[in-house]
C-alpha cells in the first residue's frame, strides 16, 4: 500500500492525483518547484517501475514540464530523481532562472526554504491546474 | 546537425553510441557517473523530444540505471537533467553511496573533479559495455 513519505508530506502542498503520481508543490517560494510521486509502494528508482507505469510517469513529467515552461518561461528545467534524503521515488521539476538564488548550482541544500503563505501557494496550484496539459490528466 | 557540447566533450570519456544517445563517462573518479546525450540538435529539455525518441531515451536510461545498480550496488541513483551550465540536453546517472564525498548533497559543484587515468576509465567503460542490458542496445 502506498503512503506518501512523511518528509515529503511535511514539505509540500498537495496539488492533485494524476493517473500514476501525486503532484505536489514544494513549500519553498524561492523556486517554482513541483514533485511527482508515483503512488506505488516500495519503489525508489524509476527503472523499478513497470514499463507501462514508466510511460505513464513520462507523460505526467512531460505535462508538468510543459506547464512550467509555459507559465514561468525559465532558463532551464531541473528534472531529477535523487533519493539521497527521501528514498521513496519522487521526481523534482524545478523552473530555474539565471537570477534565482542558487543559480547555477543545484537548489537542494543550497539555502533554507522560504515557506509560502497558503494564499501564495494556492495561486501556484491554481495556475498549474489550469494548464491544458495538466487538465488533460485530471 | 548534432554536435556534442564542447564542455561535455572535455569532461568525459566516450563510451558508446546507443540507438538515440551518446553514452559518456564523466571524468571524475569520485563517483560512478555516466551521462546520456540524445544525438539530436538544439534540444535542451526531455519534453522537447518526440514521443518515440523519449521512449527510446527511457529505454537507454533504464538499461544504464540497471547496469549501475548491478555493478556498483549503490544506496541510490541520481538521475537528472539540469542544464544550468550546459544547455544541451544531457541526463546524468550517478551511483551514490552514503560514504561518498558529497553525500547526502548533490555532486554538482560539490568538490573539484578527480580525473581517472586512462586505464582506470577503460575499466569502467569495459564493465558497463559488458552489462547485458547495455549490450542489448549496442
Amino acid at each position: 500500500m502506498f503512503n506518501l513519505d512523511e518528509r515529503l508530506q511535511n514539505d509540500t502542498y498537495f496539488v492533485a492525483n494524476l493517473p500514476i503520481s501525486q503532484l505536489l508543490l514544494m513549500n519553498d517560494k524561492q523556486y517554482p518547484w513541483f514533485i511527482l510521486v508515483p503512488r506505488i509502494a516500495d519503489i525508489s528508482e524509476t527503472c523499478q517501475l513497470s514499463a507501462s507505469k514508466q510511460v505513464g510517469v513520462l507523460a505526467e513529467s512531460n505535462a508538468l514540464s510543459q506547464a512550467l515552461l509555459d507559465l514561468y518561461v525559465p532558463t532551464t528545467l531541473n528534472v531529477a530523481a535523487l533519493g539521497n534524503v527521501v528514498r521513496q521515488l519522487h521526481i523534482h521539476h524545478i523552473a530555474r532562472f539565471e537570477h534565482d538564488k542558487a543559480w547555477p548550482m543545484p537548489i537542494w541544500g543550497h539555502s533554507p526554504s522560504v515557506a509560502y503563505s497558503d494564499t501564495e501557494a494556492q495561486l501556484l496550484i491554481n495556475q498549474i491546474l489550469a494548464h491544458a496539459k495538466i487538465k488533460e490528466l485530471l
